[in-house]
């Protein structure tokens, strides 16, 4: 199983501490060798960093984890290959344009029947299940709204029930952004933490690395982390349900919708 | 002016001496401070490295200059910004997926009534001239040819002609890859050298290094460097003509098509 990580603010921050922890996953404390990639927000643009080479191992994961980039929206991954090849091409985050805004996908599972969900707008490049069900999911958000939509509500709903169906093809945690919004869906396993004002110590379970948030942030600033796991081992995260999408803005949770009963 | 360079060649191949004389450019030698980018196809896959910033000052660039990613094409853009501020969204290169393959576009130059081009499938992002034309010129693409076309002929004849309307609306250079090909389309400034057995030194005009390239490569090596000035000064570089297109594929001209008389 591979590893998500992703994090919305209301103020850019640098996410140097829980990539650190997140990347010993990459080769180190965890099994996930296979690649690894994260993709940042910043000024409306975006740009991601992958690499098909353990996390640990990687110089461009290790000037991640010390130059530090701020945003409002990250997305990260680390790779198990179970689909696919490991190289560039099948390497997560993968990300397309649509409506003018470039979205960003990362997904933990795997997905049975997946290379009969039907294709329109995009393709994927590599030869994952996870690629081609983005391609899915992105073509059938765009046939329902060719442009983007004024309700927001009525796309959440729509794409909580993309995720649905995806989730009855087998396990299918995700990570999705476009720029606003950062869009969390759990099939197995998703746990999230919103630190804020008093800020207090975090120590990483993966590695021996201790951080006093109170030393980095202003007392407006309002940072959630989720990951596949807790990544700290003294903070109370919140395990998400199976078949919930929340939807994060600024850090903090502005939709939550449940699986139909 | 920005600065364009690109490879083409028959074996993947490190760009790690050229880059690091065209970095100098960005803000050493050069006036384009105003941020960079580089893009690698390596094994069917693409990642772009960007960054709004001076790349004589960026730690990004500082590692790509000293890791050896290889790749058999290579898209690289300095900026000197004049339509559309300083943000990661206006840096180059810029990409989109056509037909299940990753396009990668830079641009050097600044088009007038560039608003005015329709678009279709792709919308830019940021606020650049060269964004807008890129998204134009893939939507006429893929309006012409919906499936990639067997005749590669009618595809290149297509790119030109839209390279031509480009060129109509200012200076045009172009850099534009689909993973196969490496298009180099010139409006006033673009030049090129293929180096090939026996390999001699070349030493950059932008700083002080020397490389032997019989060190570093085999006798069946075919790499072609395009850059908007020569970037080596004991070499013979030659310069393209206004309105030419040429298509490269493993470090050769494949296809020469010449401004209509």
């Amino acid at each position: 199983m591979c590893e998500l990580l992703g994090m919305s603010a209301n103020v850019p921050t640098d996410i140097c501490f829980s990539f650190t922890g997140f990347l010993h996953r990459g080769g180190g404390t965890g099994p996930h060798r296979d690649g690894w990639g994260i993709a940042f927000y910043e000024q409306g643009g975006y740009r991601d960093f992958r690499d098909p080479h353990p996390s640990l191992h990687s110089p461009i994961a290790r000037l991640i984890g010390e130059y530090p980039i701020k945003s409002r929206i990250v997305i990260s991954h680390i790779r198990q290959a179970n689909v696919g090849q490991i190289c560039l091409a099948n390497t997560h985050p993968f990300t397309r344009e649509m409506w003018g805004q470039p979205w960003c996908y990362a997904h933990n599972g795997q997905l049975s029947n997946w290379s009969a969900l039907p294709l329109t707008f995009y393709r994927p490049v590599g030869g994952t299940d996870s690629e081609h069900a983005f391609c899915w999911l992105m073509g059938e958000l765009r046939r329902e709204f060719p442009e983007p939509p004024v309700d927001c509500q009525a796309l959440w709903q729509r794409l909580h029930r993309l995720c649905e169906r995806l989730r009855g093809l087998g396990v299918f945690n995700l990570l999705l952004a476009d720029g606003d919004y950062l869009y969390t869906y759990c099939s197995t396993k998703l746990a999230h933490i919103t630190r804020r004002a008093p800020f207090g110590r975090a120590s990483l379970s993966d590695a021996e690395l201790t951080v006093n948030f109170a030393e980095h942030t202003t007392p407006d600033d309002v940072v959630s982390v989720i990951a596949t796991e807790p990544l700290t081992d003294n903070e109370d995260w919140v395990r998400m349900r199976p078949g919930e999408l929340l939807v994060w803005r600024d850090g903090v949770i502005e939709a939550r919708l449940d699986a139909a009963p």
